[in-house]
């Protein structure tokens, strides 16, 4: 029965500032709402003397002086990376402190372990900015849908791509021109990397498909493949079929194994995600019971974030309030295993370079064929000046990765064919009814 | 630390089949999840001897067999309508049972003396199921949306409703034959008027804006208008105009009022909530720091409703089972206070027939603005066979609802104004941006 709650920042950044600032504007909505005063009273930075929105007594470039001391109740780290973040996150739980973090890369990688040294020192892990922003994703798995056996969890959880993929479906430009417009205000960082070679939805998914299925998804077990392939002509031809292209982070439950993967994927226009634009997020769900639900806004920014931190806050300080026990971990089963990328099924767009003569055609189908892959529908289209080399477009039926991947080295073996320009995924066969 | 946690339940209709099916045939995943397990122990039906799905030993016909006995932990109310529901609730809560229910009726009403009974007790009231079925939405604002100051919240949370305007919108019928359709399917009643006139909707609205802004609204404080006058002519110049028209529920603090109305409006074709069609529902709420966010999902339906009702089960169950006080009530804000309907602002589309001479225009702009409501837009078209009749369309800038009736009763005192055939809300100001 704590009669005042006390925090510990770690981290004074962009997202640290905001956390901050919410905690002192908000100091008496906050209290209402718990029931007891939440004070910000230390925060860990690493360089002083640059102006900040706290008062100057509460900073410190020590970080024990925020784990080590007994009146902090709630550390909140918000430093980002891997280290030190992991190693000072332990520290705090050994310390008998609820933590509150952001970190996804922390929490992809080390979640389960956090989550049971939390336990055994009787204390919480609350992590629902680490994906997301401000979308309720983490709550939702933890308490709203846990009478549900998750099936399928369909994401677009990466602004940044997402704001990229928007901008080249809209206005036909390829994809560096997309990414310098991302990185000129502000929504790509001047190394993209993670972004776009889709590490972080990656992290992000590895810690829904954990929580989702209640199996352990590490990010190395996750198939991930970047958009950074992707051309002008991919959205053109996906336009004339029907779609838009997306960066999807799907996981799923196939015959008992979990498939989780991060690619970027032809999506039906009407489909819920497809219109999902710009930096926005979303993530699709199907449960047994509760069927298709969807969580919608912005996945980044200050304010989404310090929305999300200062909830855990407020709920992890309601309970050191009222004196009860912390909620109990997600418990994992650990019968489920990783279904190999081998054996995931999907339907495929290729775009194809080939020698304009006949029975090219005819060469194309029966490799397929012999990988045992089904076409769905064939666009041939513009011919290069010469009239040497046209552009064939296919879609197949479902296929696994292992027969895709046959099919295209014999496809590339092929002297007709000049170049495999693209291969995209297809995803609409588990696509929700929407009416 | 209860090892075992029993359940009652009162009502075994399509809902409480669910969940009592739901309970029986998830016994071991839900006795996981909690950490003990959680058995259904009594059901209170209205006649006995008909076939049901759970064992006839479990069937009462006395309340008190289930909100007396000592051995109930939690009680779950699945009956509907106010009574006796509402008189079993709060037996329920003085016996000191944990109470889950589905029933907006009742929570609208009473919810706050409810909530405050159940403190009173040291128990709880779960209520998820009450708004938008399985989709979580009374969660997010007791737990995940608790840092924010909500400014808007803006649902299409009737299925019924958005089946019959789907249709209209999509197959250009009118309201009968769409309430037709939907009556076939199942999807409206025989007496469709708690649908239709917007009554349950604005049970489920006064719901969320109690919970968002922490102020007490009351399904009468609701400004409520049905859909029935909606006719395929609207739906058309709605398209050519850019716009659908759903029935919203709308409730925003304004100058530190609570503004609360549940009626059909004009939507933009590129809102998020556009595109929520059949019987889907969706939230989409304005907060402070986190921006838009919006929940979408079946709002109905037996599986979706016992979703919500089994986890609001588990989180009792897991407080139980751990020892832990419940969850403390949303305080409210005496504070703030409704907004007069009068002083609410929109604009509006007008639909007129009008005779088709020179000088009306004139006559019509001179009546609006001496209310001081300006003009947006114009459509003037199909002159009847006569050629006598004109129809006029128009859509205007903001203005309230008390310069509006004020306008609709000097147009309808003109004589050059056959008749004002209809008036509706356009909605789009507080559209947050997409991109």
């Amino acid at each position: 029965m704590k009669e005042e709650v006390n925090v510990g920042l770690l981290g004074l950044g962009v997202v640290g500032s905001a956390v901050a600032g919410a905690l002192l504007e908000k100091e008496a909505m906050i209290a209402g709402r718990v029931g007891c005063p939440v004070r910000l009273r230390k925060v860990l930075v690493r360089h002083a003397g640059k102006e900040r929105a706290v008062s100057p007594s509460m900073l410190t470039l020590d970080p024990s002086t925020v784990l080590d001391d007994p009146e902090i109740d709630i550390v909140v780290e918000l430093m980002g990376g891997e280290k030190p973040a992991h190693d000072y996150l332990l520290r705090a739980i050994q310390k008998g402190k609820q933590v509150v973090t952001a970190n996804k890369e922390v929490m992809a990688k080390f979640g389960p372990e956090i989550m049971d040294a939390a336990s055994t020192m009787g204390v919480d892990v609350a992590f629902e900015a680490s994906v997301g922003g401000g979308i309720p994703v983490v709550g939702p798995f933890r308490l709203d849908l846990l009478a549900n056996n998750i099936q399928q969890i369909t994401a677009i959880i990466n602004g940044t791509t997402n704001y990229i993929l928007s901008r080249m479906a809209k206005e036909g430009i390829d994809f560096d021109a997309a990414l310098k417009a991302a990185q000129s205000r502000g929504y790509a960082e001047p190394d993209p990397r993670n972004d776009v070679e889709g590490i972080d939805a990656a992290y992000k998914l590895a810690i829904l498909a954990t929580l989702g299925f209640h199996a352990r998804v590490r990010p190395e077990d996750i198939f991930t493949e970047g958009i950074t392939k992707l051309t002008a002509q991919d959205f053109r031809y996906a336009a004339e079929l029907g779609y838009t292209i997306k960066l999807l982070a799907i996981a799923r439950e196939v015959d008992g194994q979990i498939e989780a993967r991060v690619h970027p994927a032809f999506v039906p226009l009407d489909h819920t995600l497809a219109s999902v634009n710009g930096v926005f997020n979303a993530v699709h769900i199907l449960g047994d019971l509760v069927g298709p639900v969807m969580f919608y806004g912005r996945g980044a920014g200050p304010g989404p974030t310090s929305s999300a931190v200062v909830a855990d806050i407020i709920d992890l300080a309601q309970r050191l309030h009222s004196g009860s026990v912390m909620r109990p971990p997600v418990p994992l089963e650990k019968t489920k295993r990783l279904r190999p990328v081998e054996d995931v099924e999907s339907r495929y767009y290729l775009r194809l370079q080939v020698v304009n003569r006949p029975g090219v055609f005819a060469q194309i189908t029966r490799v397929l064929g012999e990988a045992e892959i089904s076409l769905a529908s064939v666009i041939q289209k513009s011919e290069t000046d010469s009239g040497r080399i046209a552009e064939v477009v296919l879609t197949t039926y479902e296929a696994t990765e292992a027969a895709m991947r046959v099919a295209l080295r014999a496809l590339s073996a092929l002297p007709v064919i000049e170049e495999v320009s693209n291969v995209i995924r297809v995803e609409d066969t588990s696509r929700p009814a929407r009416n």
